[in-house]
C-alpha cells in the first residue's frame, strides 16, 4: 500500500506483485544466513544501516513471536526497538488517532503495528510518514506469511506444484498464507467448517493470483479431500485471544478438523506440518505437531528473517524492491 | 541545579542563565539537522558518545512523546533506554526513596524522570551521582520549553520583540515556558481564568528574567486582551490525567478560554498555534489547531531534539555547556 | 548445568568448580574497571561482543536490581536486552513451557530468567538452545553471589579465612552465598531462627566444598555467636515479595535476628555489612545499614560487573572458563 507522500506500507501480501514477495523470501532467507553464520563484519554492516535510530512496535495486543522477532530485526539494524503495549499507547484514546499517529511517525523510523481491526492500520497508513508494518490485525498477517513461505521453500526447495493443505478457521493467517502460497506456484486447498467462509476479497485475489501463476485453489468444507496429496498440513488456533468464551460452541463446531495421523496418512508420504503457534491440542495432536516432520519451530524462528527482510526492503531501502 | 559532587541536573528552566537555555535550544537546531539529513559518518560518530551505557526512564505516569523523544535521544548516542513505569519501579516504596535512587544512578548513565510532585525531582536530584533530567513534575516542564522555543526559533528566526499568549490553565508547562520565552526576549502574556493565578516563585523569576533581557510579562484573566497581537497562540489541556472526575467543573471555569478564530482575529496576522498535546478539543477548535498556522507536530517532532540536546549538555558533555 | 547440545547455563553456584567462580568474579572486577574508566576504544571492542543480537529478561517477578544490572549488562555487550514481564509472557500458559522456550531460544542469544520456582529454571534449561542464566528463583541468585563475592574482594583483597556472619532466612540469596564463599576459602556461620533449616542439599555441597578449600561452615540458631569475630554481616528481608500477609508471623519468629550495633561490636572491629537490597527495617538498623562500614550500595552497583561477567563467559565465550 502506498501511503502519504509515497510511503510505502506492508498491510497485506495482495497488496506485493508476485515478484515483490519473492523478494522478500528470498532476502529472509540470506539474511538467515548472515544471522545465523555471519562474519562480524557482516553484523557490524548491517548494524550501520538504522543505526541510532528508534523503531516502534504498537501493539494492541499481547504477540510473543512477533514483538521477539520484531525487536530482534530492529537491534540487527542498529535501531532500538520500542515497545508500546496497550499501556503505553491507545489508539484513537485520549487524542485523535491522526495526532497519535502523525506524532509517533515523526520520531521513529518505522512502526510495527499489531493492532485488532484492519481499520487502524488503514488509519495508521493513511496518516503515517514513516512506513507501517502491518505484524497482525483481523484480516491479514503478512510477516507470517513472509516466514511460513521460506519454511517451505526450505524444506522442498522448488514450491512450484506443491500442495498446502489449510484444515481449521478462516482467519487472518490463512488470508495472507494463500495468496502467498500462490504466488509462488503452490495449489492451495482451504477445509473449513460448514457455516465459516473465506472472505470475499480474497477468493477474489486468489482466483487473480491462480491466473498468473497457474496454481489451483480450491475452498471446501472437507478436511479429509483437502489433505489428500498435500505435502503441507497447515492449522492455527480455532479460538483465538479474547474468544475464549466461546471455547465450547467452538470446538463442536470444528469437530473433525483436529490434525492427525488421519489426514497424514492421506497426505504425500513426505508431507510437512505447520502452524504459527500458540498451539493447542483441540487443534493437532501431539503425534503431528511434535513429529520429525513438523516445521512449527523451524518456522517460528524464521519470524525473525521475515521481520529482517521487511525492514530491509520498506525501512533500509524505502520500499525499492530491486535493491 | 548542582546536586552531588558537583553533578548538573535539568530541573527547570528557571536554573538555566540566559546562555545557558539559548545553547540548548541551538543544540536542538543543530542535531535537528543532524537527525534528519546527516550522514552515516555523523550517525556513528555521535552513535559513540555514549556507547554501551544505559540511560533510565523512571516513569510515575504515561507520557507518549516524552517516552518516544527520550528514548530516540538515547538510541541517537548509542545508549540503550530503559523505561521503568510504575509497574517496575515505584519510588519510596517497598524501600527508601534514598536507596532505590543511589542504587539506580549507580548502573545507568542518567535518568529521564516523569513523577508526580516537584519534590520528588527534587529528591532524585539530591541523591542521585548522575544527571536527573526532568522530564515532567507538577511545576516544570523543561523538555517541553527547549522543544517550544526551538519550534519558535524555527518559524520566525529573531525571536526578540515576538509576543508569546498563554490562554489556560497556570501550570507546569507555562511555568517553564513563560520564563523559557523571556530568556530570548519574547514579551510574555497570560491569561488565566479567575480563581487560578500562577506561582508566586514563578512570577519573581519572570520579573528578574525580564530586567535583563527587556521582554515584558503580564499576567491577566482576559484572553481576548492576551490574544490581541499576539505572534504565537498556546494553550494546553485544561484537565490534567488523573484529574478527570473534575472535567464539568474545570469546563465551567474554563468557559471562554477555548482558543479560536475568535482569537486568531485578534492576534498578529501572522499567528501561529502551539500546543504541548495530547489536544482536546475543549482548548482549542479544529480550525484553530489544523490550521496552515498551527505548529504543533513540528512541536511534538522537536520533543526528540530537545531530548538530543540535554543529553548533549548534561550527559555526554557532563554539564559543560562551552563545548 | 550442561543443557541441550552441550549448552552451559548458569543455574547455580553449586553446578561451578571453585576455578570456574573464581574466573567469573575475576572477571567482574576486570570488567568493572573497564566500564567505569575504559577508554571508548575499550567500549567500542566490547560493544562488537553481541553486536546485532538480543538479550532476553523472563521476568515473572518484579526485581529493579536484577533487570538493571541485566539490561545494563546486554547493553554493554551490543545487544538489546527485551524485558518480558508476566504481562508479555507466560511460561506454561497459553502454549506449553516446551514450545514457548524451544521459540523463544531460537531467536535470542541468551535468556536472564527471574522466575518463581527452580523447576522453571530446570525447564528452561532442558529445552533452550541458548544459554539460561538463573537471575533469582526461589532456591539460587548466582548473580547475586558473583557480585556479593566481588564485593568482598575488593574491601579485603584476601578473601582466605575472613568469616562471613548471615543473620536470617534459609533463603535463596545465602544457598549460593554460602557455597560461594566456601569456595573463595572464607569461613562460613549462617543463623536462622529455630525452626528455619538451610536445605539438606545446600548443607551437602557446603561440606564438599569445605573439604576442598578448608572453609569452615556452621549452622546455629544463635545471632550472637554467628556475629562473633564475624569479618562480614550479611541479612536480607524476611518477608519476601510475594509473602506480605504473613509479616507479623515473620516478624516474632525473627525477633533478634535484626542486625544492629549489638552484633558489629561482637564482630571483628573492621566489619563490613551486606544486603542484596530492598531492604526493610526489620532486618537491619539505620546504624548498621547506613553506616561507613557498610557496602550494600557498592554490592548492588557490583550487581551489573556481575551479570556482565556471566555474559562474557557463558554467551560471549559460550561456556568456555580458560578464555
Amino acid at each position: 500500500m502506498l501511503g502519504r507522500k509515497g510511503v510505502r506500507h506492508l498491510i497485506s501480501i495482495s497488496d506485493l506483485t508476485n515478484k515483490e514477495f519473492e523478494v522478500l523470501v528470498n532476502k529472509a532467507q540470506t539474511f538467515k544466513q548472515i544471522y545465523k553464520n555471519g562474519s562480524p563484519q557482516e553484523f557490524a554492516s548491517n548494524h550501520q544501516k538504522l543505526l541510532g535510530k528508534t523503531v516502534a512496535l504498537v501493539f494492541s495486543k499481547r504477540s510473543t513471536r512477533t514483538r521477539i522477532s520484531s525487536e530482534g530485526a530492529a537491534a540487527f539494524y542498529g535501531a532500538t526497538p520500542m515497545f508500546l503495549g496497550k499501556d503505553d499507547i491507545q489508539l484513537g484514546v485520549n487524542e485523535s488517532f491522526y495526532d497519535t499517529t502523525k506524532v509517533l511517525s515523526s520520531m521513529v523510523s518505522t512502526v510495527f503495528a499489531r493492532v485488532n481491526s484492519h481499520s487502524e492500520i488503514q488509519q495508521l497508513a493513511e496518516h503515517s510518514s514513516v512506513p507501517i508494518l502491518n505484524s497482525l490485525c483481523d484480516t491479514y498477517h503478512p510477516l507470517q506469511a513472509i516466514a511460513d513461505l521460506l519454511t517451505i521453500k526450505e524444506a522442498f526447495q522448488d514450491t512450484k506444484g506443491l500442495k498446502l493443505a489449510w484444515i481449521g478457521d478462516a482467519n487472518n493467517v490463512i488470508n495472507d498464507l494463500a495468496i502467498a502460497s500462490l504466488k509462488l506456484g503452490i495449489n492451495v486447498s482451504v477445509a473449513t467448517p460448514i457455516g465459516i467462509e473465506m472472505d470475499k476479497k480474497i477468493l477474489q485475489t486468489a482466483e487473480e493470483v491462480s491466473k498468473e501463476t497457474g496454481a489451483s485453489f480450491e475452498h471446501t468444507h472437507d478436511p479429509k479431500a483437502t489433505a489428500t496429496n498435500a505435502n503441507i498440513l497447515v492449522t492455527d488456533t480455532f479460538v483465538s485471544m479474547g474468544e475464549e468464551s466461546e471455547t465450547a460452541k467452538k470446538l463442536k463446531q470444528f469437530e473433525g478438523f483436529q490434525i492427525s495421523e488421519e489426514h497424514t496418512k492421506l497426505a504425500n508420504k513426505d508431507w510437512k506440518f505447520m502452524h504459527c503457534l500458540p498451539r493447542h491440542k483441540e487443534e493437532v495432536t501431539d503425534e503431528v505437531f511434535y513429529n520429525k516432520n513438523s516445521l512449527v519451530f523451524e518456522e517460528a524462528e524464521n519470524r525473525l528473517y521475515a521481520a529482517i527482510a521487511a525492514l530491509e526492503v520498506f525501512v533500509v531501502n524505502k520500499g525499492d524492491f530491486s535493491k
